[in-house]
């Protein structure tokens, strides 16, 4: 937004645009390897491994409206708010700065997302995420965007908002494999 | 098992259980690491690069019926059965022995495994597994454990056999997280 009556000092340009543009080819899109690149260059896992290629597929999977496949900026940028705040969320549980959090602090972490799930379920995702009883930062994200996209999967097909929802079965298999 | 009368001749052993009691502990059950082990020693990816850990915390989930996140023996060998019938199901399509096969031919394998799925849902899988267009061995073993767990899990839900089936919120999040 330039300042009419004050020169029209340039905008400072988006620095995310950066990070986005240095990958994105012709179309201004990304795929996986590129949002892998992008996200590694940019710095946002602070001092936390970067994000392995199998997150990053699912990153793009999570955002992926118009199934392409790949992702455009305005995507991204959606992306990196969302990705900021679950580091956030994980860098407060994780206070010895190991980089790795307990699977008891992973169901706080869920619950504080505002995700109301059984202790069963909570158990599920806690023994599916990590090794050797701790859940690494990767493997933290990698739960956070799942549980998200298949939340958000799932919202669409309960309807009634009751929690309950019908699948087909190629639909079934085309919401979970995508995830 | 002896023979009677014939001076029972130590039975040969199974070769399977030394590589599954090399890693077993006292409880005879087997994590996603201790199996990775397991099967890496084994050789039973042949010349394809070995499975990673994910695709074997996956396995242990496929066949997990008492959701202990642990495998016994009777369930190693059924997983060895499956993997090696789609070891050989992925090599007869690798003629050139390259360790990956073409987007549609993973497409071909998953029809001559018996899923009749739509071009949508073959699509999604085929992007979800692909690099540059092609789909490694442990991309493909891990597409067909998941596959096979999901529609597992669908087919008890789908009680009416009717290709339709309803999930209360908290269950698709437990079906859906663990595979």
């Amino acid at each position: 937004m330039a300042f009419p009556g004050y020169g029209g000092a340039p905008p400072a340009q988006d620095p995310l645009y950066g990070y986005f543009s240095a990958v994105a080819g012709q179309d201004g899109q990304i795929s996986a390897d590129e949002l892998q690149q992008c996200l590694t260059h940019s710095g946002i896992a602070g001092s936390y491994k970067p994000f392995n290629l199998e997150a990053c597929r699912l990153m793009i999977s999570m955002l992926d409206r118009d199934m392409t496949n790949s992702m455009g900026f305005n995507e991204f940028k959606e992306l990196w708010q969302v990705l900021n705040s679950w580091k956030n969320t994980f860098a407060s549980y994780d206070r010895d700065r190991s980089g790795t959090v307990e699977g008891h602090e992973l169901q706080y972490a869920i619950t504080s997302m505002g995700y109301n799930l059984s202790p069963q379920a909570m158990n599920i995702i806690m023994k599916r995420y990590s090794t050797n009883g701790r859940i690494g930062f990767d493997d933290f994200i990698t739960c956070c965007v799942r549980l998200r996209a298949l939340t958000d999967q799932y919202r669409r097909r309960d309807t009634t908002q009751t929690g309950t929802a019908t699948f087909q079965y190629d639909d079934f298999i085309q919401v979970t494999m995508s995830t």
